[in-house]
């Protein structure tokens, strides 16, 4: 293995704004605490809360690195007190509180996955948190259970891509909204069972059709706002449902005669702030239950496009512009090559 | 066992409207169907579905009786093909879904409770609606478990003291509402750890100070509207939002940042609607669980006053007014004496 520098190159922000104040900055390259490792990044997943706190809505948790940046793929270079998996030298990728975005990065050892042989570190990248939040959120959440339909809105996004992916491979029947219909059509290519163009259809109206007036048994709502009643009435009685993004504004109207009446079920959840002892048996059940459909090939995540580190800011345009389908990532090792 | 008449005196309405709509009127004793049984009644409890059902907001559902009562006790005198249990001439109390005050009610077989010895019969009629309706919201969709902090409004109701005595033998702190210092004095009686008189405190503010800021675990609303917002102020992070009633209004404005942050879970039910697939899984879980409690005498319901059939508009007009403390019911008895 190379010698771990004193210092790196990471990508921060002094003041919240535009995609132009992110940076590149240079850190001490930290050292690994009771139960952790340092990775040397080969890439970092690019993800929706990070464009949030470069904006200046979306602050690190106590504790965390100000760098954005929320799962990572390299290698161990160094093991922290405690740690009593073999992992030094290995290749894993992570789930990450921040500081992604950075040649160096700290993982709780226990949120560390084995990158299998044949699945490419850019795209190891781009699992962790898609897949830790689709699945506690669908699953866990939401009680998904095979047979079920559900609802994802923004197919396209690396959640929706990966909501597609685990629904598919966990029985479920997913339909999904996205803007436009080269966006459907990806979305149908993936599995999505219907793809609803919102920008030319009602969802509501085309969940009823396309169900039979049964609706669907689960909402993965990223918009909230004024989505908020008309997911409600896409769901059929006994429905959930989960809120991971407020993208569609905080407040929502409900009727609480109908939640009563029809058993409905809301809820949600943000997956950066929770305590690592809950990450930790998050991502000990993802590793038993969905690990082996990445190591035999099954789940593959939708890649967008990588990005060299140096670019970040036009990621989180891309991002922003919505014009992605998948991951979005940024390439580490092009950036110090 | 006297002989079964051709007909008897119910109390129903033509129209909805003032609780002097109520009238006796003459109708024939039903005959018990499958897996059904007929009861004489003895005493029938009041509960707000039926004040609501008389003012025209809560029809009957299909199927049901149009004359109110959804809970009775009696002698079985009929019983229907297929019933296996040895029911008839057993002294019974059952949840119905609707047609108890008469003087004769059918009701499921599996849905009647044995009346023990030393209960009377004006209690055993008091206890299944709100023992079904309080078991399956705190503990089956509420999730309460012991040592949990549980807040409930209008804690001299029916529902509340019952929330009141289960959540005390099951190892709740119950915290209620109500309305003057009476009422919180006998809430308090019952075993409520704490008391908030909402017409002179601010109930956020007192759950906040009661519970050092921690919060509930659990709300039991029966109010929504504007006490929606109120109640998610009052909830600790992972807390449970369970609404069985709405008399503060349907409409609700949630943030959906908050329940998503502070992953708070808001559902609801009501009961008279379900299936009796449900209620018969319920009653058999509530036989074994709470019936023991009740067989021992550790649970008793709270009893307010009982009204002669022939006086159940007063018996509305009390419930309405919001003056009673537990259970009021109907005598048939004495009607018919």
């Amino acid at each position: 293995m190379k010698p771990v520098p004193a210092t790196m190159t990471a990508m921060g922000f002094d003041a919240p704004g535009a995609p132009e104040v992110l940076r590149p900055e240079t850190l001490a390259v930290p050292s690994p605490g009771a139960g952790q490792v340092l990775l040397r990044v080969a890439f970092a997943g690019v993800n929706r809360p990070d464009v949030i706190q470069r904006q200046g809505f979306y602050p690190p948790p106590p504790g965390a690195s100000p760098v954005p940046g929320l799962e990572v793929a390299g290698q161990v270079v160094a093991v922290g007190d405690g740690v009593t998996m073999p992992l030094s030298g290995q290749m894993v990728c992570a789930l990450v509180a921040g500081g992604g975005y950075a040649e160096y990065c700290l993982a709780e050892a226990t949120l560390c996955l084995p990158v299998p042989t044949g699945l490419p570190l850019a795209e190891a990248a781009a699992l962790p948190e898609t897949l830790f939040t689709v699945w506690h959120n669908v699953f866990e959440r939401g009680w998904a259970t095979e047979g079920e339909r559900v609802l994802v809105h923004g197919g396209t996004s690396g959640i929706g891509t990966m909501a597609i992916l685990l629904g598919k491979l966990f029985g479920l029947e997913v339909i999904v909204t996205c803007g436009g219909p080269e966006k459907c059509a990806a979305a149908l290519a993936l599995g999505a069972t219907h793809a609803i163009d919102y920008k030319t259809h009602d969802f509501v109206e085309e969940v009823h059709r396309m169900t039979g007036g049964a609706g669907v048994h689960l909402v993965l709502d990223m918009v909230a706002g004024e989505y908020v009643g008309r997911n409600i009435k896409c769901l059929a009685d006994d429905g959930r449902h989960v809120t991971i993004a407020v993208q569609g504004g905080v407040r929502a109207e409900l009727n609480m005669a109908e939640v009563m009446r029809r058993r409905i079920t809301l809820t949600g959840s943000t997956l950066r702030p929770r305590s690592n002892e809950f990450k930790s048996l998050l991502a000990d059940e993802i590793h038993q239950t969905v690990w082996p459909l990445v190591v035999d090939g099954q789940l593959r995540p939708v890649m967008d496009k990588a990005f060299p580190l140096r670019e970040t800011a036009a990621a989180h345009a891309r991002m922003e512009a919505g014009a992605h389908i998948g991951k979005i990532v940024l390439s580490i090792d092009e950036q110090t090559a």
